[in-house]
């Protein structure tokens, strides 16, 4: 275990994949924390005053001071615990940290509302629409790894790095979807590459350590539906 | 002028506050480079062909290698022209480099489509709600501003840096709207500290070097009325 180098707090979800995308950099990294679950729908002080700005988890509280979103939040992990001891996260090269970040913000902006898009479609024939256009986008990530894997394993050669967090940390609900709707978003015959990737990414330390249970998000997903509906009927 | 390490070229397009963006962080620099003024009406094979997923400017292209989005190519310039004789563009300490990201991205995810939302008004109701908009936007880059700077003239400290790129590429955007509904998105009385940083980076090296003319905002502003009015006409 890396030194912890001061008071460590992290302000999570237990579904949120932006949370999920920093308990793996800090596993990775091998760093202790105190992991202090969030009421989303009921917001508390400590997060309401750490993250003023997004009300938003996740939140790292490091000796007080609060750093927020996923990907400022996994890149400072990667500065702080630096050591030569401990794996780094981001590509030392300066274009492949360049083509990392692009990458990363994709599946920000794209990848992680196509698939939002799937999960809160209200009829069959809008989440086809939305599965559809989630193909698009997962076509575009099976282009991504082919130039950045150059071959390798993972997004970030033969180890885990910070575009495989970027686009693992969804992997759980992906699962669930399946599971709840039947949709496959990253589908063998489509998108080969990201397919064997992503059974990678599931058997890898961060996979099979920190990524939570399809389950867990099938069932935060049917207490959403629940209180959308108690939500509508009280109209 | 910093070595020019390979073959530089920037395509760009003129109004763009993201390809000013990058300008900006080439000249603190002092990086020569090739700029190449893309029309986006009539996209050209060579931008298509450099940033296929998202077909948009600035792309910097390396030696061949194009780096697209302007954050990840600002953070691109800063570690390739890292040399002790060129000024450092994000702060060196972690936190505040989070920091410097975290509002970054608020500038692009909540302040850019604030004032974009002043500029696209139909209507001079819409137009005073989407100041009233953006002015709560603009209150919370001042309590950014109060946290970064720590009293000092930018948010970076004593000189420009990354969060003074990230804001002060739109400045010229919002002098033109100015200009051309009397809408003023930085306010004196309202954001008193902001006001005061606006005016120090208009006169900045950069400011005064890099940032385009207000009245070439306007003029290009007038040029998309007037393209989309002769498409709404020939519905």
């Amino acid at each position: 275990m890396a030194a912890r180098k001061g008071d460590l707090k992290l302000l999570g979800m237990v579904v949120s994949p932006f949370v999920v995308r920093v308990r793996m950099a800090l596993h990775l990294k091998g760093v202790s924390y105190e992991y202090i679950e969030q009421d989303l729908f009921n917001k508390g002080e400590l997060l309401l005053r750490l993250n003023p700005v997004h009300k938003k988890v996740p939140v790292l509280v490091h000796d007080g001071r609060p750093i927020c979103e996923s990907l400022a939040i996994v890149q400072y992990v990667d500065e702080v615990w630096a050591a030569a001891s401990s794996p780094a996260i981001l590509p030392a090269d300066p274009h492949q940290r360049a083509v990392a970040r692009f990458w990363a913000a994709f599946v920000d902006d794209k990848f992680f509302p196509a698939w939002i898009g799937i999960m809160r479609a209200e009829t069959e024939e809008e989440r086809a629409k939305k599965a559809g256009e989630a193909a698009e986008v997962t076509e575009q990530l099976e282009t991504a790894l082919a130039q950045c894997s150059d071959g390798k394993a993972f997004f970030s050669g033969d180890s885990v790095g910070y575009l495989d967090l970027a686009v693992g940390c969804n992997l759980f609900w992906l699962d669930a979807m399946r599971k709840m709707f039947g949709v496959v978003v990253i589908d063998a015959a489509r998108t080969p590459g990201l397919a064997a990737w992503a059974d990678r990414f599931r058997e890898s330390g961060v996979g099979k350590e920190v990524l939570p249970d399809a389950d867990i998000a099938a069932e935060y997903a049917r207490k959403i539906q629940a209180y959308r509906a108690a939500a509508g009927a009280s109209k």
